[in-house]
């Protein structure tokens, strides 16, 4: 039994149509009326795949695959909300695995004891509101749902208003009871199995992460009247922590990674030495130690810069979350199920955030990584082949199988 | 024989009211109404006091007090413009000071043998029409009047209509033929006096300078996703950059000095590897050794963090201009001035551009520097006292009155 990639990739095909850009990516943000076209079209497909499809208060969607006993389902799925100018696979590619997985098991007259769930997450990016993994964040009870209904987007338009503007505000009495396990694709968004050439990967968890805003406060002063010696030159001082902090990711025992995205220096002209600059600091690790040594080596960095150079650094923001690691009996299934395919058995941290991780604070989770072209994601051009696509969900079917078994 | 230091400040701030902003600086860009109401304050006081006024092509303006010869003349000024939102004494202070040396010779009637002229230069700053020093530069012959004449500010208006509508237009007859010797009192802009406890410097010329954008093309990514060892980090890189150009500063024989005053990020996401930086570089020293060396350096550091980071690296701009040492006469003399004041000679480079340097392009001038509070320039705060003002200004009437003698 192997799921059927053509059909898989048709409908691939047929949903990137809904937000298509030029460039070959999509653009379809949470709740707009792309998101309401994608989610007609997925509740069209499962009903004509004889699923019942239920919705939640924050839109979730569950399509159910009625098991044999009356237990908890096993979920599959993911999210078909993108960030602006994202690509094609991110989000829709573990929302249509999961529907291929129920179509191969039709095909074959597949019963499962455990009902089969796909799901679509809302509003897993966060772009249009703020900060995302609203859906499964709700759903499993780690943020409250006023919260989620009261953020407002650019144009003021609450989550809960454009929610009831595409029809797709359902009942508190939907969202999972529970969940037996809970099951993920995703594209790797890095570049680690392409460099190794292995097509698909077994996830061990989220990644945990913290960010930070640094200001730098110098002095300003003209550029050619005062000495090197003399200066507090602010962005020299941040330069010294943007390599400080690359050296104390570099030293991490795991899968850390430290990264400064986003500099601004003022008064930023030519000729006048700068007197302010801000950055913000991302820091993710799969060890909480890692993350405690990133957290001390930021303040540490921070005060060897005020000393060297004479300014005052101050760093702000505490919003942290910790690693989730997977739960270790889907990760034996979803291995077991690599190893039957053929496939060598790569471990790897996913370094970004995914409903899985959400759900897996709760539920056994698990997730799959498929290949990413240049290590590509949350952009136009990210692409997956369909041969690793089609070897990532025969492991999801064999494990879905043996899971709700 | 004393300038009135009362006097002087006096007329300091009256002409201060002219664009005066709300923080104690001024507002006074070139060719607006504000210059215009500047000029005609400069042009009454300059007729009360017998000075008679031309106007050259370039809007420069000349006070001439006639000597016993007709002899080239010794001029002293400097120029009216402020940039946006800079300070009182910048500019205004070498206009003023060489008005109040006129003043002091005619109190007690003392005539020479050289005319003397007082000069008001066009456009020093550059802000409004760029790249500044116009006046002085089209004057002496470094520069095509048609280029001035042709820039356009930002809304659109030519230097020539601007210069037309203040009705400051004169003739290419009226600048200067010959000069016998240049001098101009100047804030420092700088540290160096004030941390050395010393009112007046002898300035020794005018720093050369380079100017370069750099641009650092690295490689976007998922900030969790990548591991650090795989990245092409380009603010990684700049930073790099950075503290290199920093170091190669301070190695500097002279007075030599390496300023990243402006960088931008992109794409400027927390959470997205930087995958372009640009940024500028405006180095100065005294002598073209450094200078060489500079330039050369910069080329290397970005060999040397192409190799290291990844990433690529180009270096643009080739626009720099050389040191322009003063005249040695001139300096002499105006050393026994501060020797008979009982000024130490504290004798130390321009790092900021002057007409003082302009016109020694051609023909003998000096400097006089002024100790600056807290080394601001370009500020609504700048600051120098009346008693330092005092001091370099009994300076310059010795100076001048040795010239032209």
């Amino acid at each position: 039994m192997n799921i059927n990639i053509n059909r898989l990739m048709e409908s691939m095909e047929t949903m990137w149509q809904i937000g298509a850009t030029a460039k070959g990516g999509v653009h379809r943000l949470t709740l707009t009326e792309e998101d309401r076209a994608a989610r007609d079209l997925f509740r069209q497909w499962c009903e004509d795949v004889g699923l019942s499809v239920r919705v939640d208060d924050l839109g979730n969607m569950y399509a159910r695959r009625a098991g044999t006993e009356d237990l908890p389902p096993v979920m599959l799925g993911s999210h078909l909300d993108s960030v602006p100018l994202g690509g094609r696979y991110d989000g829709p590619l573990g929302v249509l695995t999961a529907l291929e997985v129920v179509r191969t098991l039709n095909d074959h007259g597949i019963e499962t004891k455990h009902p089969l769930e796909v799901v679509n997450w809302s509003n897993e990016e966060g772009h249009r509101f703020n900060p995302g993994l609203f859906g499964s964040s709700v759903a499993i009870g780690t943020r409250e749902a006023e919260v989620a209904f009261t953020a407002i987007d650019d144009d003021g338009i609450s989550y809960r208003d454009a929610l009831m503007r595409i029809g797709y505000a359902g009942e508190i009495a939907n969202r999972p009871a529970d969940i037996h396990a809970y099951l993920e694709i995703h594209i790797e968004q890095g570049p680690v199995l392409e460099a190794e050439n292995i097509p698909v990967g077994l996830v061990q968890g989220i990644n945990g992460q913290f960010w930070r805003e640094v200001t730098v406060i110098g002095r300003p002063g003209h550029a050619g009247a005062n000495p090197m010696q003399g200066r507090a030159d602010a962005l020299v001082a941040a330069s010294r922590m943007v390599l400080g902090l690359r050296e104390l990711a570099l030293r991490s025992v795991g899968y850390g990674v430290v990264t400064v995205g986003k500099m601004s220096v003022a008064p930023g002209a030519m000729n006048i030495v700068p007197a302010r600059v801000e950055f913000t600091i991302d820091a993710r690790a799969a060890g909480a130690e890692d993350l405690a040594t990133f957290d001390a080596g930021i303040i540490e960095l921070a005060r060897d810069a005020e000393q060297a150079e004479g300014v005052a650094i101050t760093v702000a923001g505490t919003e942290a979350y910790p690693p989730i690691p997977f739960d270790a009996e889907v990760m034996n299934t979803i291995r077991e199920a690599m190893v039957t395919e053929g496939l060598p058995v790569r471990e790897l941290w996913s370094g970004g955030g995914h409903d899985a991780g959400v759900v897996g604070l709760r539920w056994p989770a698990g997730m799959i990584f498929v290949r990413s072209k240049d290590g590509l994601s949350h952009a136009e051009a990210e692409y997956s082949s369909p041969e690793d696509i089609e070897a990532a969900t025969n492991v999801l079917l064999r494990a879905a199988v043996e899971l709700a078994r």
